[in-house]
């Protein structure tokens, strides 16, 4: 489970370390930047939170920024790069299977849409064209690096 | 991190508990269903192997089939149900993301095509009529079951 590994699968899940690494990515996407605030949404330990910060900023899914409010000593705010805005298809994809096969009787917390429209959104496969394609209809194949 | 959370990216979370079971997903997409492949393809140790086909059964990712060799006791086999396959795409997300942001020197291992083609297919948003949609161009909605 390592950022070495060939398989990029678990080179990703290297980063991301595990489930609290998507709850801060989750955080993060809903606009929260500070510690304290990643803190109080995920009841999460500081020193843990501290390690996952860290590993996003080393490989480049946040970057640390300075800030300074008056009076105060200077902190630090997590701020998404264009890689970490990225992963946003990644939770959507959680999300809209933990809504399918794990539902609420409340229902889903979150929808997707078309900016300022009712059309629904969902995660799938998607040819060069941007059309969608049946997951029945794609094909993995494997290249000269995978591993024998 | 529970299945009970209100969050359905922390319930599936809760379901997948770590990377290793993503490892075994993408093993079980690829064909493997017996514990001594998992074991062989993984070098994960029994018991958490144990544990994470167990919670994939309970919640329903996975089914256990009695099968029995020649002269052997009965064993079984774990074997994908089809909300255990529309996982693909989650993985198709992670497996993206890796190749694009933590790629190698011998490039990935494996590709998505249209099954017999040579077309390549990625995972993205899609609205109703199956167009693609550009994720800036995505808005998440919350719902009255957003936590408070």
């Amino acid at each position: 489970m390592s950022v070495d590994s060939p398989c990029s699968i678990a080179r990703s899940l290297g980063v991301f370390g595990g489930r609290w690494t998507f709850l801060i990515l989750r955080e993060a996407m809903s606009g929260v930047t500070r510690f304290a605030d990643f803190r109080t949404a995920l009841g999460i330990a500081p020193d843990v939170l501290t390690e996952r910060l860290g590993t996003l900023v080393d490989h480049g899914v946040m970057t640390r920024e300075p800030y300074q409010e008056t009076g105060q000593r200077a902190r630090y705010e997590y701020v998404l790069t264009p890689a970490g805005r990225e992963l946003r298809v990644v939770l959507g994809a959680l999300q809209q299977w933990g809504d399918a096969h794990l539902p609420r009787p409340e229902g889903p917390t979150v929808l997707r849409r078309v900016r300022g429209s009712e059309r629904p959104v969902h995660v799938g496969y998607v040819d060069e064209a941007g059309r969608e394609v049946d997951p029945d209809n794609v094909q993995v194949v494997r290249t000269a690096a995978y591993p024998s």
